[in-house]
């Protein structure tokens, strides 16, 4: 698209010194993320998936040097139509926005959804996961993108979990982070908030626990997930409805946390849908 | 344990340029791991699971500085009983070593497992994962754990795929590294040797597919699972002997690599057990 197609004006970024450079590189840190309340997503296809779930990116930042793509195309003039800001800057600024060596050609800054409780409609599907002090985002993201395999309302972390708006999380998600919805709270806010409503709570856990397969899973399904390390504390599966266990056939008697929650929602997929 | 109570001697590094700092330190490197047929794995739990499966790092690198342990004393005692060599560094020293800022105290060095398919034994489980050109460490870990859980014969890396060696996949595994067979090879020398022998081999495909859910699955099932971003060649697919699906209710098509994986890997443990 040519200069004289566009109805918008392209900001140019071409100095690393650019007080917008050091803003869009701070949002890769939790506490600059939190100040502001935005994020970053980066990729085409990504920010696609955005779009189509009706979420755009406040600012677009693109590389001057990129190939041509309709898709880009109209992201740009759904950005700018929307009265977003569209910047055109060079591959190594983006390098230095985004920490990595090989950036995509596009990056998308968002304001972070609401989290609170208040804001989940628990009706939106029959399957949740909830994760308590989930400490990797990768784990988080993949979590993320399994709710969105399982059709789930969407994912609640509880305690002091990874951020669902870094970098790392956002790209594990696989655009996930865009379609499910997400809830932060600590364990004595999420207990009241859970019982308020309809509800089932349900742990992987190896105490007074029935066989995963085939359990009397409910919908809504609330599938809580422990600590990478620690797993559940144990007055935390006293609250569960259900208490299941997975066969471990080996030496370690726990899985990734990730790995647990998606066979798990995958068993409670199979007996609900 | 004093000194006096030791009949083997601890060899002291305290200078940073020390040669073995930096031979140990390579071995983070896939280069490095590969010339010298050698790996790294950290922390007393990592290393105690290895030692109850039989295997013992042929050095152990301790901190003077720790908490004593029983079981690090036996560690110890077993490593030097069989020839081994143990090295006391400083904090600073390890974490130039493992490369990260909070170390554990103790870490081993392993001679590599035999990776030919020749040396892999079938027989060892009903359940065995394959996967082809599978690029993160942390998923390679995953799969090695899951492959534990499900009590898996073990994992095969089909083409280009992450180190199972290296200190992230080894870390992720939670130990399965130790207890699982690793077989290496190409698609084009693993086809033969899986039909050299009874095996089944089924892939998640969208292709043609049955229900994933009670599919005739039968031992020893192996399990195809493909590239984190492209999934399995076309041709991969075809040679499978059976091709099932799993629900996708969401915007994406696929799963993460490792959840997918364990996700089948559990309803082909329910089908065979």
């Amino acid at each position: 698209m040519s200069q004289n197609d566009r109805a918008w004006e392209r900001r140019e970024i071409t100095g690393f010194s650019n007080p917008t450079v050091k803003y869009l590189r701070n949002l890769r840190e939790k506490k600059h993320r939190k100040r502001e309340g935005k994020f970053l997503a980066e990729g085409l296809r990504l920010l696609t998936d955005a779009r189509e779930c009706g979420k755009l990116p406040e600012t677009l930042v693109m590389t001057g040097k990129r190939d041509a793509h309709p898709l880009l195309d109209e992201l740009e003039a759904a950005v700018a139509d929307a009265g977003g800001e569209i910047i055109e800057t060079t591959p190594n600024i983006l390098t230095k926005i985004t920490g990595k060596d090989n950036p995509q050609a596009v990056v998308g800054v968002f304001a972070e959804f609401d989290t609170s409780l208040v804001s989940l409609d628990r009706s939106q599907g029959p399957i949740w996961m909830v994760a308590q002090a989930l400490r990797d985002p990768g784990n988080l993201g993949t979590m993320l993108r399994t709710c969105d395999a399982v059709g789930a309302g969407g994912l609640i972390l509880i305690d002091d979990c990874a951020d669902p708006f870094s970098m790392e999380a956002v790209r594990a998600s696989m655009g996930a982070v865009f379609t499910q919805q997400i809830g932060r709270s600590t364990w004595d806010e999420f207990l009241p908030w859970l019982r308020s409503g309809s509800g089932q709570l349900v742990a992987a856990s190896l105490r007074d626990a029935v066989d995963y397969r085939g359990a009397p899973y409910s919908a809504p399904c609330f599938i809580l997930v422990g600590n990478e390390s620690r797993g559940l504390p144990e007055a935390y599966e006293d609250e569960c409805d259900l208490r299941v266990t997975m066969p471990m056939k080996g030496r370690a008697d726990s899985l990734n946390a990730a790995v647990a929650g998606a066979v798990l929602a995958y068993e409670v997929l199979a007996k609900l849908d």
